[in-house]
């Protein structure tokens, strides 16, 4: 997987770079749109170009598959969501308050997940991992694992501080309140809301049995 | 939805009862294989029929659509699967010991997840799911909802123990054990084994925060 941004031409010219850029933006919404209307099989380099008004080698230059585009396509996306939030860092707050850090960064999530221009297009390739394991593996890897590490750091500074036990391991210990509203969303088994990620911190950290 | 397996023909003569069996058998077998092999939107009615070696009429006589024959092909396999492991009854033990107990139904739901009978057509049918709403509705609803509510059973069997706290939902509370699993299998996040679902059930009850 080969990724040139910086093989761009035009870089040591104003114009030709922001034509660049404008021509970059446009694979980009267009992929995305792409794979939220048709799903990913259909979503093909000669659909993405038409759809962008740029030529498929233009694509091509900069990217070797659309596995890759829509992978760039997805992490601009969420700079994108993280700009607009007024986040400088994707780390996850420490307030001192481990219960008020998750519950702030699922609620966070919780957002995002009913964001329309992120729905259709997460879900069709979301679809598309479930069934094509090398896919989404790559889009695991460069997508989703990222985040969860997030996540493990702020465990283990909890885990420094006392407040998690020093035999969890922290990359497990995040799905008992990643996973279940990753499960509701995927698969529409239950709704979600504010409430139901407050209490899977609460279960997750005090546990179901008494204490 | 109407499922009319009671209104097939020939109920009233062996020889005809057998027949009929074997071509409820053959379509099952049909829809299911075909799922996997060209995933939902390609099963078509039609290309079960041609696969089971019957008629299409035969197959709209007992079944008013494809998801209707998954559906109660996907029955079939989990009862089929229940009867080969000596299960009579689908409720989850309680020995009264609760950790052993949800710890001995995820190791079987592992090995579940990993017979290649269930594997294809089960990825294939959740893939769809995901990016069809009223689709994975049904078979929440009809499939996986009730094999939750086992949990719930179960959960609400050891409130009544003293062994999970009263104020706890145990419709939430399975999602931090059940969930997990299900992430890891759906999208390929991370290999999963027996020590893996143990360490869930005992985070889960036990809690990530010192005791």
């Amino acid at each position: 997987m080969s990724v040139q941004k910086s093989a761009a031409p035009g870089k040591t010219h104003p114009d030709a770079t922001r034509r660049s850029e404008r021509s970059r933006r446009a694979i980009y919404d267009a992929a995305l749109t792409l794979v939220g209307e048709v799903g990913y099989p259909k979503t093909t380099i000669e659909a993405i170009a038409a759809r962008a008004g740029v030529g498929k080698q233009t694509i091509y230059r900069w990217w070797s598959s659309k596995a890759d585009v829509l992978l760039e396509a997805f992490l601009d996306l969420g700079e994108q969501a993280a700009q607009a939030a007024g986040q400088e860092s994707h780390a996850i707050p420490d307030t001192g308050d481990l219960a008020a850090d998750l519950k702030a960064v699922l609620r966070a999530t919780v957002d995002e997940l009913r964001d329309p221009k992120f729905e259709a297009p997460s879900r069709a390739l979301a679809a598309e991992g479930v069934v094509n394991e090398e896919l989404g593996r790559v889009f695991v890897t460069k997508l989703l694992e990222p985040s969860l590490q997030l996540y493990v750091d702020r465990l283990r500074s909890a885990q420094e501080a006392g407040d998690i036990r020093p035999d969890v391991d922290p990359r497990i210990a995040l799905e008992l309140f990643v996973s279940p509203l990753a499960q509701r969303w995927l698969q529409h088994t239950a709704p979600f809301s504010y409430d139901y990620t407050d209490t899977l911190v609460d279960y997750a950290l005090y546990g179901l049995a008494p204490r």
